[in-house]
């Protein structure tokens, strides 16, 4: 029987073992710096932060999250599983109290508060993290500030939720978190509802996800045009109007990375896993 | 910072990350009922018999290894990595006791008692591996007999370090473990010497150490002779007169694996990255 965090490492792995899964690093595709062994040292990494969000009564989320990052970092790569272990750490608490549900997951980001935002704040200074700048009136609370926005922070008493809440609009993985994980549960209902092996079936919810919604990690890095551009190419390969190969190429040749989709596979995948998704 | 556990498994990973691996299972090449992920899921099912033997003071590693070929078993493949944790299970307790050597793996392998032997016994019940028939003489001994066979053991007060004597002949895996895992160290030593990513040194020490000597595993499922041919090929291929992809895929065609050499790779791994090896 594969604990919790079990579930969620092997979340991870399979995430990335998934192919096609168009821009972004698979077992077939990858970067010259960023490159397939370092999703397996980052999933193994992440365990000791995984270990403290499974712990029911373990220390605030955020807490975990860094140790989290901070393990995951542990490797050549840089950033591997940021969004993907901020989407995991919130349902794996919520699995360690048997309540893996949206409203399950949204308990715990309710009950999230300013050291949780510490935590997810400290969690940056690990590893280089693509974001927009924030608006002027908000340059105190720039994650890029690490630990050096923790006062900000306190005098505001944000919560790890109001944190997210604020970002939502232009963060997908944010959005999950203020609305309770929808897309990381339509995407385990998936996984569960395909057939084949787990792999195959990741990288075909990746697709359809991607085609639902425009990438928000490609929209910070380029910009909203391309990720509708790259949904739209995504929508035609589900209609058999594109090769998803093809596409996969094309994306990584012009480092194209629909990052916040992988990460919301990884999260769907955890959660089939814990309702009993054979491997 | 990885701990030994996080090494082993992440050793694991590696190992199947490498490609081409000529004849076994990698990221670009599996079997319809033997597929990458399986290698993934078991190797994060191995976890909890690692973590026990990574406990200096912890129970016999006999225990240890049945409880993560349990753990590596929760997945559809079968028997995916037995014979890299009959290896890792020694050297990960020899680590947490500080001597990861040749000497402190001896110490290791010297120690074990009847218990232990009861404990790799106990293993085979919980998955299918290739064995040759033993002698008639030791039919009361044979490890197909699972828990079945633990008075024979008791009654002739066999530890486990005795009944790797007793393979050592026809199995490379219990070779090592006689002989101080003379292999498992080169292979560690060959990986810090390489140049490139991991997985990439994991596939040319693979094709090193097949080429140095017959698979066991081969010479089990099939005969020496096309051991000692594959061996050939493997040779030629580092002598530039063959295509390691050409030979990968003729093996896997032919459902020939060189399992025995996988294992020591992984086992390679686990020392190298103890040692320091960057991923």
């Amino acid at each position: 029987m594969r604990s919790i965090v079990d579930n969620a490492e092997l979340a991870l792995l399979l995430e990335v073992a998934g192919t096609p899964k168009p821009g972004n690093v698979d077992r077939e595709r990858e970067y010259d710096d960023l490159r397939f062994e370092h999703f397996l040292a980052g999933a193994v990494g992440a365990r000791a932060g995984l270990e403290l969000a499974a712990d029911p009564d373990g220390p605030p989320i955020g807490e975990a999250f860094e140790r989290a990052v901070e393990g995951m970092s542990d490797q050549r790569g840089g950033n591997t599983q940021f969004g993907a272990l901020l989407l995991l750490v919130p349902l794996v608490r919520a699995a360690a109290r048997d309540d893996l549900s949206p409203s399950g997951a949204r308990e715990v980001a309710e009950s999230t508060t300013v050291t949780d935002a510490a935590g997810f704040y400290r969690a940056f200074e690990h590893v280089d993290v693509s974001v927009d700048d924030p608006p002027a009136d908000l340059d105190d609370l720039d994650v890029r500030r690490g630990s050096d926005a923790v006062p900000a922070l306190h005098a505001r008493g944000l919560a790890l939720d109001a944190v997210m809440e604020r970002s939502a609009d232009r963060d997908g993985v944010a959005r999950e978190w203020v609305e309770g994980f929808p897309r990381s549960f339509h995407a385990a209902e998936r996984l569960g509802d395909l057939e084949g092996p787990v792999p195959d079936r990741a990288a075909q919810v990746f697709l359809e996800l991607l085609s639902d919604e425009p990438d928000t990690f490609v929209a910070i890095n380029h910009d909203e045009t391309t990720a509708e551009r790259v949904s739209a190419r995504a929508r035609a390969v589900l209609e058999g109007d594109g090769d998803a190969d093809a596409l996969a190429e094309d994306l990584i040749d012009r480092e194209i990375n629909p990052g916040t989709t992988a990460d919301i596979v990884a999260a769907g995948l955890f959660v089939a896993l814990e309702r009993g998704l054979d491997v």
